[in-house]
């Protein structure tokens, strides 16, 4: 294996990929690459079994929820043919093991703590943001009520933290810490996201919708990267710089999620047009362009957030003139440059980081 | 310290005070004793740092909805002189730790652990149960929202499994795997109970309420005896039978608790007279009655559950009628016969585990 360094270049180039990335994600490209679908492939065959293991030791009827949430089974408790969702918390946990020269079998039980962390969150904040549909299926709440859907979440985050704790591996203990640490700040991601959603347009600041969006999405994205080198036998640095690479890509990612969430294809994103901005919804172009001082976002400022859907387009295309998605642009390029830099200081060798690198693109040119 | 086992005799006899504390409780006696009083209070002292502590490291205003729920603060903001629980609990995790000769101040950690836990449940309760009152004030949601509150309970999960997962103590990971799988039970336990409470009367049975109860209020008291054990370094047999101590007992509570409800005096347990029956409770005693071959569980069946207030006393008349309350007695009695034979078979000294067995009594003796 090479010893040599990812350039600043080579970093730089890749930010530019990422940039160029958006609008073709927009447009319709930008499908799993088939080393990332491969990758994802052999993450669920590693660690369903252990997923499921953990969801089977929980008693009666309340797995049904649980298997009905991960679509492995229907309603009605028939087998379903879901896959869960995408692995990708779980697929960054395996690839940082095996690029920090770790066993990737040996951190299976970290990968599956992850993803049950992940589903918890995912019940909870269903429940709480009224969210109808997940993974193409009514979410739990919807046909549980809310009162097993918190349960279910509740017992997710403790298998979670039940598997790493029965997990012999040197690094578990370690591990549990982080994921447990993580899962305060996933929290009070969720807790602000919901304080802003209910605060006046005017009364919210770029700085704080970034820091939301690294609490819900970037700190999860980071634990996994983080729990994989510790399964690695990594040191605190290299762990660290790991934890930020996936926090970076976390956020380049919630900024084109933002992005397509406005301007993305609705056959693709499985969403109406405009529902984001129709939801009234404080993404981070829509704020942007808010706290803009262009004159196109005084004009959202007045239709946002009780939009009507005959001024949809009106919106999205005030967002743009206020600079909303280039600045969602720039940033998730910059994001994704600042992943890449601290990938490189984890991983020096660039063959060695290929599969993480490829799972962070990935994320960032996703269409739904 | 004497080698001497507690004899049937003993424990029968303690059994018989249970019994009796029965009318004691409910006509106004049965207070703290001073021992009791004095073992909390020292729990308190000793496991409230820790407590706030972890609090405190909850970022932003996360933390504000905990200190309220704790009764550290008023709603505002401003300080507030409520001192959290009983502390039963984590009193129980030190008594453990002490009784089988560990240091109650290595396990303080964990006795935090389990309070943090306790407290993770009690806020999603009362959401999920809709209460509107938790130690004499408005209930966390009332004041701070659904999703606030069960945000707030979610970290304080992460935050016990994370004050285990940091603590040096060689039984940790042990106690945390234990507490996670507790933390299911717990779950399990409360989705039960609301499946429970939706469906008709004539379709309950008895052994699922005890089941119910086991979950929900035993298995985290055994737990919290089992977290001593383990850092007192005790062996698997003794853990074991300092879960089920606390399980027993925890069952033997919760059925006097269940008759406090019904037969209580208002002046004591702070609710109105026959606040439970007119909730449509199916708390133990009125199962018992309404699965009883009597006539009176008849007249009960024809009354509950959507009774008026006029018919309260007729109601708590035919409960005991049908052998309600005696039943519940005489389990409880039993419950507390068995757990004071387990804790025998755990601390075989008596004077050794007096500080358990008067917790235990304690419990069982508590008006409100």
């Amino acid at each position: 294996m090479s010893e040599r360094m990812l350039t600043v270049d080579e970093a730089s180039r890749t930010a530019g990929e990422v940039r160029g990335a958006v609008p073709q994600a927009r447009e319709g490209g930008g499908g799993e690459s088939q080393e990332v679908a491969a990758l994802l492939d052999r993450t669920r065959e590693a660690v369903e079994p252990e997923l499921r293991k953990a969801v089977d030791s929980m008693p009666g009827t309340m797995r049904r929820i649980v298997t009905y949430h991960f679509g492995w089974e229907h309603a009605d408790g028939r087998p379903a043919a879901g896959r869960g969702g995408k692995a990708i918390r779980p697929g960054l946990v395996l690839a940082a093991a095996r690029a920090l020269g770790g066993s990737p079998a040996a951190a299976v039980k970290a990968a599956a703590a992850v993803e049950l962390a992940h589903n918890f969150t995912l019940l909870h904040d269903d429940v709480i943001d009224r969210d109808s549909t997940r993974r193409h299926r009514p979410t739990a709440w919807t046909v549980f009520g809310d009162a097993d859907a918190i349960l279910a979440g509740d017992a997710l985050q403790a298998l979670a933290l039940r598997v790493l704790a029965d997990d012999q591996h040197p690094a578990a203990g370690r591990a549990a810490a982080r994921l447990a640490a993580c899962l305060v700040e996933l929290c009070e991601g969720q807790h602000v996201d919901t304080a802003l959603e209910d605060r006046p347009c005017d009364q919210v600041t770029l700085d704080e919708c970034l820091g939301v969006a690294e609490a819900k999405t970037g700190a999860l994205l980071g634990c996994a990267c983080a729990l994989g080198a510790l399964y690695a036998g990594a040191g605190v640095e290299q762990v660290e710089a790991m934890d930020a690479f996936g926090r970076q890509a976390g956020l380049a990612f919630q900024l084109i999620d933002d992005i397509i969430g406005i301007w993305g294809d609705p056959a693709r994103t499985g969403k109406p047009v405009g529902a984001d901005l129709l939801a009234g919804k404080k993404s981070l172009p829509v704020v942007a362009a808010l706290t803009s001082d262009a004159a196109a976002g005084a004009e959202l400022a007045e239709l946002y957030p009780a939009l009507r859907p005959a001024d949809v387009d009106r919106a999205a295309a005030a967002i743009d003139r206020a600079g909303g998605r280039d600045w969602a642009q720039t940033q998730a390029a910059d994001r994704m440059s600042q992943a890449v830099a601290q990938l490189s200081r984890a991983i020096p060798d660039p063959e060695a980081a290929g599969g993480l690198l490829a799972l962070a693109e990935f994320m960032t040119r996703r269409v739904s």
